[in-house]
């Protein structure tokens, strides 16, 4: 595919990475963070889903400074605080919306990413910018030859809002997106937890014309962290191994309890390994729809994968179904055993 | 499972096979029918579906008797001319009906079993009785220690109008249906024919309490008449035999142009072979409910695998995703040999 | 209208009382009774809605009994136990059904019929047919020039399942129904509890293709008891009035503490009343959709009274918005005074 | 009560109109421009409805140039291009969003203000700010004590973004908006336009916390530009006033045509008017909710008037449903006159 290629041409690729971390966001941003002639991390935005925005926001400079980075060399920026359809949420407090039951406590625990406690001397300063303000100026310094590509590993309230106030720069980002499922969901039978939380974003962002790639549950579920792999993360004996090593633990367990899951699936790291290198991956470019409905199948992506249901609309969205699973694990152990070297939390 | 044991415990199982035929159908009628030691086929109750209400019954004659059957022996009796919320095309010709989309002309032809020409030179008398009212006379015959199965390969509204009808009736019934996906639909992105063409149909025998086994297409996709299978049916050389391969060959066309398979699926025959051994498939009980709004995941059935979604409802069917496949194509292959050596067709 | 006017020139009117007594049902059960040379009382047949099939069964025999009239001359016959989409109900008990909230209990009472105590000695035979078999073994007695009108002053499961069984008969009779609203519910906001009870009944009704007539609350609701009128019916001073007068303040209280009316609308006997003299009323022939989604509208009546929106659909009601009230109260009360001089509650 | 008084005591009222021109946001604008002691007019920011965003803006422009006023001491500035969950219209162009129908030509025309021909010889420039970001500049400047007050007349679009991005300038806010219906609708049986064009913007708003006052069709239905009141606009006898005639002849025969209606009603100019003397408007507090599915009833207001139904929910909207007629069409008509006298289109 002439899209994928030229992503791989012109190295390293510039890319924001939206998240909500989150267990698996915590391994996304790993991953975004050790390969600089890769990628090109420019910021980090954070948005509300797998916990409230103040505290998936820590969780990700706790994230970035266990990774020896810093916010002051790497943007990290607050979005929304609630899907767009619950504004009534926004100046509530935490304690409130988690008795609604608006954030998966069950999957990431009441800080959002428990089993791990990543140590954090000073609370480094966020972006005064909120997340789609400081896409727009980042993105406004890209042209469209050279776009910047978005790695949402949340629900897309950040991402709509930008398309939505700045359709002038539409053109200059690709989207690269964790999020819906085929089969199975994770949060309804049909539905996958970052689309069903903020349904109209998703289809604001679907129907965007951005250039659209989709890495939903389908592929995400056959991501395992077995315990073999689980041994290799512990293997490193660190402060910083042990804490992603917890993660993981706490993940399995909520997996076990809740769906019968034998080891974890690492859902978000797949969207920033795309950008790494997408001819690892197989992609299907169909057409997709949000349900934004309210019946037992809100928030559940429709795909046209027969090409004949939706044949007079667009293809929107690459659908990501198959990777080369080797080559990803080979490229986390990678990042986690680069990360650890440079991690401030082994040193004392 | 103590439930299908005592299926196959005792035998013939008393069927009453309600279709809308239909190539499938076609098949499956052939198998209902060539099995007296372990189905007893007591009746054929017709629905619309593939076709009109006429069509179909006029289908099911000519099947029946190319088996060697008649409808004096095993009574045929016609059901419901239009889904339950369609109420107002029950009486309009079928030209209108047709004209407005309804049938599924481009899977299954004008005729509804195109592709063959199976010859019928008197047209026998259908049985008087509605088909609920027909279902109910034999149903009542049993007791709910020897339960009648209803096989029900067409859209539901037979089925649901039975159940409502005769709430005193639903413990002397069990009922094995085609239709539904899990996965990819056959009619819109995330629908199966049966269920989105009748959807409160499906919905109330879901919800009726009776046991229920399903035969989704995640299943039956699997069950493809390859050249091969058909290579074996065409070496019957025979009148009958070719217009079985003739639906085969037109439905084989569908299939290629509409979906891009390589080989037709035969969804119908498989709800039968489930009666005839429970023991070659694998079944899971799962909480099914049936999309009934109007968006875009009308008619879809929402299974809850895991679980934990639907958990405060009780399971309610024995959803079947794998078979023994060459079992299943041994069975069909017999069951074809045998009508095709007592087939008026081929006696002149 | 020329419709109406056949109406008028056939007396006695043939009619059906379809009813789920019922406050007010009751009321047009008595005004159905009394006017033999208008109104020609065939049969009653009943429906589950204000309370269980059981009990609306046992108040409509009350209420003929209190008239001095009997199930023997009048047959009365049970329909539906349930909503058509509802039919797990069908065999639970009524203790668990109710407690699932599905009968409007704040406003009728455990008994359907709180209020009153009217006395019956002996409970009479009901019909042994269910009530749409019924139903079509009387309107088979007449023809199309001559059609039979089912007046329906509940929920309307009856009616659709009549309808749905017997197509050919759909053009020998008439439907008056009170239901629906075009402005304020009683139910949910802007929703009428016959029409939610079983929304699907009434889509499968208003699209029968049957001439139908409607009184929604947009009527009903100025067609109030006022202390007045409850005044005349109290000074009859006998048992039977005593007990009528008890169900309008049993309804005058349900209505002031819900919905803050100081004297209860007496919806049912209007349809009826529609009967005896539709010259008394102003129809508008409108189409009228039913929504039978489950959002904030469910059960709606949507009506396009400028008809420019739903103008690719035939106009299929007649909506009745204002009717003579004086001579309703008229008819109502010399309806209350006749059955008064013939109750057998009087006599002793 | 209280919440109004304060609004009249604190004067002039600082509002920002957010409006889509339109002939009766003509009006709305006139009467905001001409009661300075009253309504201090901060700024028009215009949003996509009746017409495109580039009509609507240049409509702004032509109406608050021939009343005398310039976009150098009033900015007005554009906002949304079309409703939130239709972004991929955001960047085609004007023509193809008038062929996918979004806009109400019938009603509007072409220009979006057909009827009158106001000259423009410069195009005054627009200020650069997007509306919601003008708006909070604005609302920034003043306290919670004293709010600005955000008069809405086309869809919600710009305003749902103002409280989505600017959470923490709720309170300094209070909007009166003219939309939705609690009757009949004029763009579906049920749905006003503004509403229906942007459901979901809508539903932000009403959800927001926000202080809501709401002017629904009921109300706007009885305010009819009579030939009376016309005669009187004509009689003035100049360019502006013909101009302002010709609006009201074309809304007429629109009226007329569409909906029967023998004089055009004036929906927009009521909700400044409720500004200038909230005491001259009968208000109720109800829970409003706002139907965003896909049904029959797709952007539908819903207002529990009984308070039963919602009751577990805030009232969110003072309705109105009655203001002084009288008072009213002095007031339209004095402001009228008043920028009649000022018109530079009257002046050569």
């Amino acid at each position: 595919m002439t899209e994928e290629q030229s992503i791989v041409e012109r190295r390293p690729v510039p890319i924001i990475l939206d998240c909500d971390p989150g267990h698996d966001d915590a391994f996304a941003i790993v991953l975004a963070a050790t390969n600089p002639e890769q990628l090109s991390l420019l910021a980090i935005t954070i948005v509300s889903g797998n916990q409230s925005l103040e505290k998936t926001t820590l969780n990700a400079l706790r994230i970035l400074h266990a990774c020896g980075l810093s916010s002051s060399t790497i943007p990290v920026a607050k979005g929304a605080s609630a899907p767009l359809m619950l504004p009534e949420l926004a100046d509530t407090c935490t304690a409130d919306r988690h008795s609604v039951g608006i954030y998966p406590v069950k999957v990431h625990g009441e800080t959002g990413m428990d089993g791990a406690d990543f140590p954090l001397a000073v609370i480094p300063k966020v972006d005064e910018r909120k997340a789609w303000n400081l896409m727009a100026d980042i993105v406004s310094l890209y042209s469209a030859e050279c776009p910047v590509t978005i790695v949402a590993t949340g629900p897309l309230t950040n991402v709509a809002l930008f398309v939505t106030l700045y359709p002038e720069l539409r053109n200059r980002i690709r989207i690269v997106l964790m999020g819906g499922t085929f089969e199975r969901g994770n949060i309804h039978p049909t539905a996958e937890f970052n689309i069903l939380h903020d349904p109209e974003a998703a289809h604001i962002v679907f129907h965007s014309g951005v250039c659209l790639t989709m890495i939903p549950l389908d592929l995400t579920h056959q991501v395992l962290v077995t315990e073999d792999i689980l041994g290799k993360i512990r293997a490193l004996n660190t402060p910083f191994a042990k804490n992603m090593a917890g993660l993981v633990e706490f993940f399995r367990d909520s997996y076990q309890k809740t769906f019968g899951f034998s080891s974890p699936p690492l859902h978000d790291p797949c969207a920033v390994a795309y950008v790494l290198d997408p001819s690892r991956f197989d992609a299907q470019r169909i057409r997709v729809e949000v349900e934004t409905g309210k019946g037992l199948c809100a928030g559940q992506t429709v795909g046209d994968f027969y090409g004949c249901f939706f044949s007079n609309q667009p293809k929107n969205v690459n659908v990501v179904l198959h990777m080369d699973m080797k080559w990803f694990w080979d490229r986390m152990l990678q990042s986690l055993t680069k990360a650890n070297e440079t991690s401030p939390l082994n040193k004392d």
